[in-house]
Formats: C-alpha cells, sequence, structure tokens
C-alpha cells in the first residue's frame, strides 16, 4: 500500500504522465475488506523485525494515511466484508465509501485499551459527529451497512453485492469524464477539513502510551482468534457482549 | 453537580481509587431531565443571593460544562422529559444522550432575548449541523425523540422506558469491561473536536451583553409558567405558536 | 443582491430603524431557484464588461457570500426549483434552507473543470459530512428535495409547494415575535462555525488558478444549454450520465 501510494505522488511521476483520477479498494474476500495489524507485529517477541523495522512499519502506517488525504487522486472504498481495527481506519480516510449488504465496520482497539489512531477518530467525528463517534469507538463496537449508511459512516448502502460494484462503477465512469484539475481543487477544498498535522500526531502519541498497557491483553486475543484466523470470534468483529466477556475473563 | 464533577476529577482522587469510568444522568421525575434555570436566581432582587454568590454560582455553571468535557469519566444522558434551558445545554455536554418515547429537547433563551451559552450552542452544531441548530435555536423550539435521533441531537431513540434503561444498562456494562486508559483516550481524541475555550468564553460574554436586554421579558415568563411551575405552560416547553405569542403579548 | 445586501448592513441604517430580522429567498420562476453564473460573463470575449469591471462583479460575489453569514438578519432560502453554480452556493451561505418538491440541487462546476467557490464547498461538507460532499461536488451532480433533506443539505423537504410556502411562513412569523438581540447573538455563535476567510480565500485562488484550463470547456456548454436556455440540457442539471459524455465529446 505505501508503494502503490508513493508512486502516485505526482513528484514522482515523469511529466510525460498523470496520475489515475480514481483508485477503487475492493476485496476479493468475502469477509474481510481490510482486517485489524497482525497482532503479532506489534507485540513484543511476537515478530523477527527489529525495532527499527517495527517502527519503519509504523511509520509508513502514518504515511499511508496522510497520503490518502493529499494525494490528487481520488480514493473510494468499496466494502462488502469486515473493516476493523487499522482496515476500519483506512475506510475512513479514503474520500468516499460504499458498502454491501455482508459489510461490517468497527474499531476494536478500545476493547484492549487501545485506541483508533492518526485520524481514524478524527474522520470518524467528521461523518458521524461526536456523540456517535463516542458511542461507537468507546464500546468497540461493530455495525452493518444500513446502520453504517444511516449515521454516514458509509456514503449508502447497496442491497446486493451486484449493485454495490454498479453503483461505484457508475461513479468512477463519471468521474473519469471530469478535467482533472476541477477533481483535484475539490478534493484540497474538501479535504482541508480534515484532521490537522497536529492533531494525528496528538493521537499517535496517546497510542504509543498507552500500548505497554495493551500488551496485556493481546495474547487472548490472539488466542480467542486462534491467531487472528477468520473464526467465531473473529468473524464477530466484538459486536457479540459475550466476546467482549470472554476477552476480559468475565464468562 | 459542582461538587460531583470536581469530586471526579483524578487529582483530587486518592491513588489507591480510580475515577468511575462512566456516569449516567437520570431523572426521577417523568416530566423534567433537567429543565432551565430557576430564573427567580438571575432576576435582580429576585433572589437573596449576594452579587458574588451570583457570580459564584454562574462560575460553577461553566466549570461544570467543562468538566463534563475534560474528565476521564464517560458521560452518558439517560432523557425521557424535558431538557430545556440549562439543562438542554447539560445534555449536549454529555458524550453520548438516549432518549426515551417522553423525552424534549430544546432551547427557549432566544423566546426571551437571549441565547444557549457556555458551549450549547456550539455542540448543538457539532451534532446537527449548522443549518438545523438555526433552526431550533432561533426559534426557541423544542422537538420530541424521533426528531431528536433523525437530526442526530441524540445518539438514538427508544421506544419505551423500559427499552431505554436497558439500552443504557448495556452499553454502561460494555464500557464496565473495557480497560479505563483506552475510554479515557478515546474520549479526549472525541472532544479535541469540541468548542475552543474562546468561542465557550465569546458565547458567555454574548451572554452577559443581551442580559439587560433580557431582564424586561423573565417576569412574564415566572406569570405564565405560574412561576416555574410543571402547569400546561411549562410542560408546553414552547412548542406551541401560542405560548411564543402570550410572552410576547401578541394575543 | 449586493445592493440589497448591503443596505442591511447596521451601519449603513439610520439608528431611527432597525434591520430586518429575517429575510427570505423565493423564486417566482418554477424551474430555477436561482440558476449559475451567466457564462458569457465569465468568457474571455463573451462580454463587454471592461476587466475591471469583471473583476467588481467577482469581488461583489464574494461580498455577498460574506455578508450572508455575518449580517444580523436571518436568511432563509425557500427553493422549488433548480440552484445549481453559484445558485447552490448562495443557498448553502443561508442560515436554513427548505425545499419544496420540484426542488433540484447541485453543483456544476467540476464538470468543467472548477470548483464551488467562496464558501460552497466548504457549507456543503458542514451541512452533509466530507465524504457525502466529495460525492456530490465530486461528481458535478444534482440531486432532488427528498436526498437533499435525508443528508442534511436542505434544513427539511415540503411535499407540496403549498406546505413548503406554509412551513417557511410559520418560522418567519415566529422569528418575528422574538428579541432582535437574541436572534443576532445565536446567529453570530452559530456561523463562527463558518469556514474561516483564510480558506474561503484559497478556495476562491484555487478557482482563480483552474480558470485558465476551464475556458475551453464553456463553449461547449454554452452551445448544449442553447445558451443557457431553460431547455432540455439547463434542465437536467447534469443528473444524467449522458449530459457529461456530450459535454466531453463521448457519444
Amino acid at each position: 500500500m505505501y508503494t502503490l501510494l508513493t508512486s502516485l505522488d505526482p513528484s514522482s511521476i515523469p511529466s510525460s504522465l498523470t496520475p489515475p483520477k480514481v483508485i477503487v479498494f475492493s476485496s476479493a474476500n468475502p469477509s474481510f475488506w481490510i482486517g485489524h495489524y497482525d497482532i503479532n507485529l506489534i507485540l513484543p517477541n511476537g515478530t523477527s523485525l527489529s525495532a527499527n523495522e517495527t517502527t519503519a512499519l509504523f511509520e509508513k502506517n502514518v504515511a499511508v494515511a496522510r497520503a490518502l488525504g493529499t494525494l490528487p487522486t481520488i480514493f473510494i472504498a468499496e466494502i462488502n466484508g469486515r473493516t476493523t481495527g487499522s482496515g476500519g481506519e483506512f475506510l475512513l480516510q479514503c474520500d468516499m465509501a460504499f458498502a454491501g449488504p455482508d459489510a461490517v465496520l468497527g474499531s476494536m482497539e478500545g476493547a484492549v485499551g487501545g485506541l483508533q489512531g492518526n485520524g481514524g477518530i478524527q474522520y470518524l467525528v467528521r461523518r458521524v459527529g461526536m456523540a456517535r463517534a463516542a458511542e461507537y469507538l468507546l464500546q468497540a463496537t461493530s455495525i452493518g451497512a444500513q446502520e453504517a449508511a444511516e449515521v454516514g459512516w458509509v456514503n449508502r448502502a447497496f442491497e446486493s453485492e451486484d449493485r454495490l460494484r454498479e453503483g461505484v462503477d457508475e461513479i468512477v465512469y463519471r468521474l473519469s469524464l471530469l478535467p482533472a484539475g476541477g477533481l483535484n481543487g475539490t478534493k484540497s477544498a474538501i479535504r482541508a477539513n480534515g484532521p490537522s498535522v497536529e492533531q494525528a500526531d496528538a493521537d499517535v502519541a496517546t497510542i504509543l502510551r498507552l500500548f505497554p498497557d495493551e500488551i496485556g491483553y493481546l495474547p487472548r486475543l490472539i488466542e480467542l482468534s486462534e491467531n487472528q484466523t477468520a473464526g467465531e470470534f473473529e468473524l464477530g468483529a466484538l459486536r457479540d457482549i459475550k466476546d467482549v466477556e470472554r476477552l476480559h475473563g468475565v464468562e
């Protein structure tokens, strides 16, 4: 993703070429659009990466989020599976999002004592307001496509996967006909309402401050999710209070 | 309320204790959640308080509003009665609000030439947008639970008082299981989108500037409401234009 | 419009008079509320105006937008026809907007490589959020009253022109009874959430930067719209992809 987005920076594109007007992020996996981070990558001793490599990975994550907001290309999320954790942040940082009937959107960071980072909280506040962002993020829960469309988490929900694909295709075709200058200028003017770099940095700093507390909860999350395989727990996306109880040893 | 909130400040809590994760504000009065200020308290000669005591009361009101935004505890408004005037401001300053079928939300300040203060306007703008905040606040009117949920004034409306209680209890139980660090960090990141202290101060300054004009309207409000008893006028919450006409001598 | 709004400035009103509390912008033309700019006025050689006169016209447009936000009078848009281009910006800069069944709201600037200016984008973001503003503005499309009310582009949609008129009249009558001080103070506090002058200036600068690119598309727009007469193309308000295809020579 980092490589893809870096390649879209106008300064890295030969002047004889132009960056794409639109990119759609879709998923061939019917259960997941983009899931959460591989928890082993952030657990001490959970990975063979060096500390420097882990830091570099984290910094790329930050760079990806900023690129989605600042690149002239329009980014559309076409989702019909789960988006939780980093996947949920990524969706919110796209310019638009459209959902099919099997979309599940949420955050799980709060369940292990962390928080959505690097713009995730701030963009959700801009889509659904402070009070509804509090309701969803503090509970670390997930919702379906219909509710997501009603509150504005996604632009709209389609009744079938085929209609989702057609709807996004219509938008992409229309954008493809329009001059790049107006698209870029409009995107920039809209994005001026995004979170400041200072606020995104402050949220990242809170994440890093809380991370030592989180470490204690992560092994249980790995255990319950059978090391993050697509079983009952992982697919449940913490919608069921029983899964929160199991995570926190109240059964 | 001031004493309650002051007691929740982590700096005033012994390090062996932790502040509560969640506080729910409910009301045992079926007609009112929190109503407006006692108008006698703000009328010159309407009270036996000294000028210093009145100022202190006002400053505590400002401190309460700020505490709701800055304390780590999550504040939930569970309302099934009227919230007007200061009560309406208080609701908006909570982190979330859930309504039962008998909830009535509104502002009455505009009807006597004043305005919602100290964050009330600013938080309503963040929940319902500028144009709808203008519609409700300029008219000094009140709305029911269903409309409040549709526009985002409350998080959601429940069809009965029992379902309201169950719904809030489920949220509180879920939050009680989750680590305090993530709850606090998420609340702080969301609240960074609240009004600035400068804006809240500016609104308070406008209120104080307008107050001499308001004084002329308040005796009629006291008269119509039979000194603020829960009769027809007070329960009407200015929804009926006839009550506005009576207040302004157009009958 | 500039003369009207200038006349409402309290500093230009004799102290024995007061500015009106409310002004409603309605249209006697059943097809249009306010349409787009006369394109001939902005085309080089399309007008007999001198460069200085064109600049003055443009600056008045900017001044009109700012006056709607800063004057104490409450501005209500009562629309039941098309509002595109500058008309669409004007609507967004009013304090409230109410729509009848024949209202069509949109932007067409993006279709010719430009963007909504001088607050239009910024106010739409505040009404419908960043993602929905992106969806509508990037596509340079238009929507009907019902969808506009659901997403918050207008305050509400009425089922008939008569009900629209009655609904707005009720609001105007209610506001007419209320003290001017509270109306003005509330409007100011709400408008503090509008775009900064710096952001509006930045959008205007982008428009001026893009304008040379736009010039190439405008003659085709004039041709398709039969010089902006109320025919099929103009009334379509770019809702049909076929009109975008015709504009960009893909047929």
